[in-house]
């Protein structure tokens, strides 16, 4: 069946209802439940497993913790965000966000993939995990000094977070500082992205780490309303040390397909972590939770809710030669493995969201799971590239390339020789927001001696990449991954030779030189040159898929003669390939009739789909044609 | 007197001593601090109290633990690093380095102000703090795969280092691993760089928090020989987990002078972090430890050791107008925050090294300590930001803009107004090595958008960059600072007005333009430009204190009609200032007869005195000159 939601009014209706306040809880997060699974159907895409999990709590914590009739709004965030399909099902039904952007999940100007406070009602940025103690720590101390004594701030961390060193750094002080304000709740559902927190990094005892550190320590179901009133009651009488409550929770709670039901020493893979569901998973957890909810109404004799199907889908886009970059590299990867024994690889709880699923199969004694410990993966990375392996080093660009920073310098000046492979790199798929948009990986990865930035054009330039930093290159690489399928319209020219520094030529054109890389703005940018031709404009478009390498005696062959040269960075500009590209032409001592002009990111980047994303940013195939056309025209 | 050691054959006579293990190791630790002592007087800086803390459970570990008759050479070392005087001066007398490189710590090819593997005995890069315990678990991954098998890692920790997060990140899967090879050591002597760590930043209980990770936890009196032989004996019959030894200490060990013995309540600085000693305190010291040592030579009978002087240090090269920033920014801090209430003031850890003094004396409910914990420190200036406060975020340039790079980016999706304050920027002083040295700061904070970056060539800029960071623009700005006291023989125009994307001319000429920012390149320039001059090249040297901003428009006034235009960056090339001005170049359409050079650091970069390091990168003044010549002439 099509997506259905409940509306607001049923929500309100909810909350009149004559019974206990746990009773009356429950139903409501159910109902968000619903909504939640409308969203991200809708969307296409969004984590209901840590959204189900959360849901209770979030519940309860906007329905009774936040206005306490002390005159006083506490606050409550989440750290872990990816959890935010349930906050804003929860914001929504409590009249705290416009209830017209259920409809719009991961749209441009809707609601962004992960928490951003242009959003009404919240109250900072995450997605990037680990932050949140230090947040709400910020908060108090603003609040102090601001005279809002006694503002409360909850935070919810996921137990999968924990494994990120910020939260334990920024425990102590807490302490230090007397914030009873403070009240973390951990979402123990035992978890994370790829599978059981105790089969990825297990953290030993929480309690009395957190207790170590001077915290007040509460246990709690967090599926039973009861006794989330009775933990919440009790924290809101401490008055000298931050309080954490750890939670017990189910991942995908509400629906029983959703939770992880065998041991947690079978390592198999969570299902319902991100991603929307297939119509069958759709159908029967609405059934699910639909004879739930309109028993409970019927229970307390009140009519049924209204169950509403929204405007539908956007129509996908039919596309050609889609090409997937990940199980390329994960076939890639085997044989290089198999090839040379001293690779090891690396990974930080995106096992399968960076393909690393074969190698781990294939060589269980070289593959190391590190969890969400970016840095201590990239630390431990060095270490063995200095007793002679070859370290393979796996997460999202995001968060490898800046979380990890100083970890990745200091390897360097190592002078040894590890591989970094950041996947979601680029602007698209732009759906999960700016904590997830790799989009400055290139910058935060410059100036350091020894390191190659590479970013594969196609499936068939992989190898070749892969090849270069495992054989050729004494120094370290960093793959660039795009993670979305994409639309390829070109092909590597058959004397294609991958060489430092160059690049090659996919299509010809003698006014106009493009350049790009990486699958998502070369394909723009063969688009743009299909409509400039139909203009009379001849634009060459060349794969570089070295970033911050460039063969200036190659490059000015390239480009002499041309009217101009326009670069296409699928990053911000500042720092992005584009200004090396221009200060190696004019180190060339080139120039061109109408100059050289640098496309690219210029300002955070927006959340939505694909397209809309391109064209916002002035970065798809049409937007680009219609530059180069002002340019070369001079208008 | 002139700083004395005490050569390599005593050390030897001292271990063929027949005495009890203990006497010997305690005799041989104070003679190694005679030789520490007289590195760091040789070198005028380094890191007495640190070194002097760990020294005795160094010179146990180096005597007994690491060849332990197994046929296994064990490692050993320091996460922290800043005890690297004292562990040279282990490793020299026992045969392990080079005797001779005793006179050249902090010199250009000999030993370096923090370990680099480049040196004999040293086994990894620190001096990045927190990176070790991750460091010695790769080394058992790669020890394990290599069949390397019951080799032991001991990694020395500082109590101060607990505070950053990857220690606590690295711990528990230690314990999942099973890693009893690993033996950490903490050298808890209760003082971090400021102050008493307890009024820093207490970290809870130490024991506690690892023995919650899994860890098994020793105690022992570090300076006590006997103790550490049993605590060493006992640890290494652990086969089932990573052990932590809590070491009891004292900074400064050695020397009674060195110790702090006010109470840990009262928060006075300590004088003997870093730096070389005046000759007063030197004098008192030497006699102190010679008295000790000879007095032990004659309880065993044995002929006292020699004490020779050494080849004696580089004369002092004069200098005219030297500029200190460091008290220049601090007046004007507190002038901002007596202006603007919501200014507050955030460290990590280097109150004094970045002028906080004054402005925590003057507002302390305005200052928060963070101690050494970036991360922590940028997402709570992050909240504090949001709700209307004005933080000013400090630390060394190489820490902030890397280890808490995410961190920063995520305040910046935020669009709050931040202040970074960023110390020890630029190539010199370059005695530090590597790990301090802050020449990728402008890259690393590069694709963020709202955030200027921007460094002060002189005082007279100081209070400018802080008034605009401050009140001219909504969004975020680093401010990228010297720390080394510097002869600047420019002053600012007198009709200069500070305006966002221009500098300014601090010397005129028609032939060249040479671009730098920072009292150190530019004073380079400066003196290029004098240079030039006698040969009848008239150089226009520009002050470019915009890092990532440039207006295009007069920046083309300024350069146009020029045979070439030379950028130095006190900075990698990759990522730096020259690569933008040479993009900006050709964007406005010049081009030049003889080019754009783009000079700055182009590899890891030196450790030693300021001129042997600059003339090493060609970046000193005569350097300059000849590439500009060279240039100029065709040749």
């Amino acid at each position: 069946m099509k997506p259905i939601y409940i509306p607001k009014r049923d929500f309100d209706r909810v909350r009149h209802i004559d019974r206990q306040r746990a009773w009356r809880a429950r139903l409501f997060a159910d109902m968000c439940r619903i909504n939640t699974l409308y969203m991200i159907q809708t969307a296409g895409s969004g984590h209901i497993g840590s959204s189900f999990s959360s849901l209770d709590m979030a519940t309860w914590i906007y329905l009774h913790e936040l206005s306490l009739g002390d005159g006083i709004e506490h606050a409550y965030f989440s750290s872990k965000g990816h959890d935010c399909p349930g906050l804003y099902s929860v914001l929504m039904a409590c009249g705290l966000l416009s209830f017209d952007l259920i409809h719009g999940l991961r749209r441009l100007d809707h609601l962004p993939g992960h928490p951003d406070v242009g959003t009404p009602g919240i109250v900072a940025n995450t997605g990037s995990l680990g932050m949140g103690i230090s947040k709400a720590k910020g908060m108090v101390h603003a609040d102090r000094l601001q005279g809002q004594n006694g503002r409360r701030v909850f935070v919810m961390l996921g137990d999968g977070e924990l494994q990120e060193g910020q939260i334990w750094e920024s425990l102590a002080s807490a302490v230090y500082s007397g914030m009873w304000e403070i009240t973390a709740i951990v979402d123990r559902n035992r978890i994370q992205s790829d599978t059981w927190v105790d089969l990825t990094s297990p953290q030993g005892s929480i309690e009395d780490r957190f207790r170590a550190c001077g915290w007040r320590v509460e246990s709690v179901d967090g599926h039973d309303f009861t006794a989330l009133e009775s933990v919440f009651a009790a924290v809101a009488e401490e008055r000298e040390v931050p309080q954490v409550i750890i939670a017990e929770t189910r991942k995908g709670n509400g629906v029983e397909k959703f939770v992880h039901t065998v041991a947690p020493s079978e390592d198999i893979p969570y299902a319902y972590h991100s991603g929307a569901l297939s119509q069958v998973d759709y159908d029967h957890a609405l059934r699910e939770l639909r004879e739930r909810v309109v028993s409970l109404f019927a229970e307390a004799g009140a009519e049924a809710p209204q169950f509403l199907t929204g405007p539908g889908k956007e129509p996908v886009v039919s596309a050609v030669n889609i090409q997937r970059l990940l199980p390329a590299y994960e076939k890639s990867l085997v044989e290089l493995g198999d090839e040379i024994e001293e690779v090891v690889v690396l990974d930080a709880d995106l096992k399968y969201d960076c393909g690393l699923g074969a190698f781990a199969n294939r060589f269980p004694e070289r593959f190391f799971e590190c969890g969400i410990a970016e840095q201590d993966m990239v630390s431990r990375a060095g270490a063995m590239a200095l007793k002679g392996l070859l370290p393979v080093v796996h997460s999202f660009a995001c968060f490898l390339t800046t979380r990890a920073n100083e970890n990745i310098y200091n390897n360097a000046t190592e002078r040894s020789r590890i591989i970094y492979t950041g996947w979601l790199a680029g602007l698209i798929p732009a759906a999960p927001g700016h904590s997830h948009q790799g989009v400055r990986d290139i910058a935060a990865l410059t100036g350091i001696p020894g390191l190659d930035l590479v970013a594969p054009s196609c499936v068939a330039e992989i190898p070749m990449a892969l090849n270069y930093a495992a054989k050729v290159t004494s120094g370290s690489t960093y793959l660039r991954m795009t993670s979305m399928p994409t639309s390829v319209p070109y092909a590597l020219p058959e004397s294609y030779v991958f060489t430092r520094g160059r690049g090659c030529e996919l299509v010809s054109g003698s006014d106009v030189v493009l350049t790009a890389y990486g699958p998502i703005m070369l394909a723009q940018a063969f688009k743009a040159a299909e409509l400039l031709a139909k203009d009379g404009i001849l634009a060459k478009v060349m794969n570089m898929p070295w970033l911050n390498v460039i063969d200036e005696g190659w490059l000015k062959k390239q480009t002499e003669g041309a009217t101009c040269v326009v670069t296409i960075d699928d990053h911000y500009v500042d720092g992005g390939q584009g200004c090396r590209i221009a200060a190696s032409l004019i180190r060339s001592g080139l120039s061109f009739e109408r100059g050289v002009h640098l496309l690219g990111v210029n300002e955070i980047p927006a959340c939505g789909q694909p397209q809309e994303v391109l064209e916002h940013h002035r970065l798809d195939g049409a937007s680009i044609a219609s530059v180069v056309k002002k340019v070369v025209k001079g208008a």
